[in-house]
């Protein structure tokens, strides 16, 4: 297709016939001309740095040839056939996925088209699996927006999901905060993580230990903030898992493929969850996929017993060939190995901002997966955006920081880093000022 | 990515590594090595002839140079930009979709990666538009296996998300199958019109019509048999849509882009729905996509109020240039007026197929959406496999025509024949006789 439009033609259609996600309709958006690497480019030629990899999903960049000439070659070979037949990306990635979580505990791949449905399906498995019908999760998490992972989801984008009535069977309980829990005020990690497990054990004993199929948690929360674990917490609630014969769902979709400096966030804690769902990363968005992968168990289950888990694009093909090449990409190039030594520029940084500036209250980092809550005042820890507050000045701090070429994301209180992974260290250096001087200016304008 | 790969290897991976929608783990998938119009080869270099487009998806057939070109185009441009932002794909298959539906009345189109969270997220807006909770959907009717497309599909495929129990707000009513229903002895559709439409105000009424957000159908039910509605149906729907102030929501995403000989099949009728759900066709499968058109005052309610529903891969960059170059090929080769002069074949040579066989009950064809419904005893009218039978013979009858180069599927008793549009009438005449064949072997050892 011949590049015909203008920006102004892009953005005006946009304007006029695309329905926008999580906004009002007819606000408007910035068409983009071209991406590249860590960049992008307005049709005004302007480059912004994409400092949140678009929605934490560009883990190895835009257009990286690698997966780009993956697509392209299987676009001539074959776009796609049917799940019911077996084709070779499909298959491939179905054994490299099944061998970066761990081959000797993990069997078979489910694929989906993107995170919500890896849930949603996770979700299904596990009930069959079970004959068990209740789902925990956390009210400080994002799981999708279909029916079942909204219901799932913690944070207010479940609320639309719940116009018909909540879905039945989902239990939420309060994972921690540590930061904005105040626990960090002295009280050390092994404490909160004894209350919040002693507090989820009790729940689960109210709601009935047996009908309880499957806890499902983000392994890292992401989209609420990059909220660390504490110490032993993620240990603790798959022990309760063991205790009580419930399978452990660990939702990768953001936090997955190389992420935090491991090919799955979990592999950072002493644990294996029974099932990992997963998207964002796996192909980092150049084709819409997503999957679930399942233990030894899980997939024995369903030799004896039928999948009622099915859709027409389950082992995307050409979606397939673009997450070979991006699994290949990750191992070939160590890029966990990297994200570690970047790790190493980007923590102490924002460690720095937390010292420098009164708008920054903590710093999270793990790998390139980082986050700061940004406060009004350091003192009371009073929030520059309590939660789910209607008017916000978080959109402003976000605006300014693209208008320097800055661009990312954050919800609520917090400004969200996570770079492509591939960023150097001579990028880092050269826009982590650009967030430095923003936080200054917040300090001044916002702080009391 | 060099193939490399045996079709015994591809299998194997598969059978070991893969979990296969609808099935038990394990079972032997056949490997496709090639595709290309209306065929596709396995590794033995056996060709088949794609008599139901695998899932009813592939309307253009396989390969067409003008998608895979335009796939390859894009990917060298820009692969995924984020819903955020406005990109040219995106724009132009927006407004393309919006005036094949009808500019006068339809205005903005929400993007999805499938069908089922395509249903998903217009059940979520008519729930907020309405402010109403409940949405009506047919027992013959499949609609996704999301927990809320689920629920509101009518086969047992929606029995696994109801596991956790039944998701509030879903209401079923019965549809019309005039075969089966034993009506085409002799009632005249008016008769069985009226009758359904009666039976399906008076359930409106006992649930409550203000409480109702949506009717929620397939224009023409699909998966399920290609089942025809009777004369006036539809539009009888619309109309107490109408007088209830109910939104009419029509599943296109089997039937859309062309299939009956029509952009859409909800054209057939003289009726508007309210939102248009669409998948598969849109891209031919060629790249995941689906999504909702709405109505101008759908839309304009979401000018006043955000729109509660977001996916990362909404308005996918590369989904949508694989959407742009299929539908401007429909147009371009008005694919439509080539369906029609196919079903002047089709559908007559099905029509002999009922006079012909003992086992063909029934014959049903719109453009080049068919399906024959099997008995065991025409006079009686016994079904060859009565509705969700554990031990059937279809699979028997499905193994023998693919055996014999002739690849299709049907759900419960019937035989779905939905080739790619562009199929030529000397491949029908070359591949219909097979059918034929098939018959008269399932007539001499099934029938009575
Ligand atoms: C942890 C997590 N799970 C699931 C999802 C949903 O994924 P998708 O937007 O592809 O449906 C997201 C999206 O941001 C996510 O961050
Ligand atoms: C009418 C209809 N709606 C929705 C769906 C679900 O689409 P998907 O499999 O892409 O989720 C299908 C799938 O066959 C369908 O036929």
């Amino acid at each position: 297709m011949a590049e015909t439009m203008t920006g102004a033609q892009v953005a005006g259609l946009q304007r006029d016939y695309v329905m926008q996600s999580w906004s009002r309709q007819g606000t408007p958006a910035l068409p983009i001309a071209r991406a590249e690497g860590i960049y992008f480019w307005d049709y005004d030629g302007r480059k912004y740095a994409d400092m949140s990899s678009l929605l934490v999903c560009s883990n190895l960049g835009h257009q990286l040839p690698e997966i780009v000439e993956a697509i392209k070659e299987q676009a001539d070979r074959m776009c796609f056939m049917a799940p019911a037949y077996a084709s070779e990306p499909k298959s491939r990635l179905a054994k490299m996925l099944v061998d970066i979580a761990g081959a000797d505990f993990y069997q078979r791949v489910f694929f989906t088209n993107g995170g919500a449905d890896a849930n949603e399906n996770a979700i299904k498995m596990a009930r069959m699996v079970t004959g068990r019908q209740k789902i925990f999760s956390c009210y400080r998490s994002y799981h999708g927006s279909t029916n079942g992972a909204s219901n799932a989801s913690g944070d207010w984008r479940r609320f639309a999901a719940e116009l018909g009535g909540m879905a039945p069977g989902y239990v939420h309980f309060m994972n921690p905060n540590m930061y904005e829990d105040g626990y960090t005020r002295g009280v050390d990690d092994e404490a909160v993580t004894r209350d919040y497990l002693h507090r989820l054990e009790e729940q689960l004993q109210y709601e009935g230990p047996d009908n309880v199929a499957a806890i499902l948690m983000e392994s890292i929360v992401g989209a609420n903030g990059v909220i660390l674990p504490p110490k032993g917490y993620m240990e603790g609630v798959r022990a309760l898992c063991d205790k009580y014969g419930i399978l452990m769902i660990c939702d990768e979709v953001m936090t997955g493929f190389a992420r935090t400096g491991k090919m799955f966030a979990w592999q950072n804690f002493d644990i294996r969850p029974d099932l990992i769902t997963f998207a964002k990363g796996v192909t980092c968005g150049y084709v819409p996929l997503g999957g679930v992968i399942v233990s030894k168990a899980v997939s024995d289950y369903f030799t004896d017993h039928v999948l009622q888990c099915g859709l027409t694009y389950s082992g995307h093909t050409l979606a397939c060939a673009a997450g070979c090449a991006s699994v290949r990409y990750y191992l070939d190039h160590d890029i966990c190995a990297h994200v570690k030594r970047m790790e190493g520029i980007l923590k102490p940084f924002l460690e720095r901002m937390v010292e420098r500036h009164k708008c920054v209250g903590e710093a999270r980092c793990i790998g390139l997966f980082a986050a700061l809550t940004i406060v009004r005042n350091k003192e009371t820890r009073e929030l520059m955006a309590p939660y789910h507050a209607p008017d916000s000045v978080m959109p402003r701090i976000m605006a300014r920081l693209k208008e320097k070429g800055f661009s990312t994301f954050g919800r609520e209180t917090n400004i969200n880093i996570c770079p492509p992974l591939i960023i150097t260290e001579e990028e880092l250096n050269e826009y982590l000022p650009i967030l430095d001087e923003v936080l200054g200016w917040v300090d001044e304008t916002f702080c009391d």
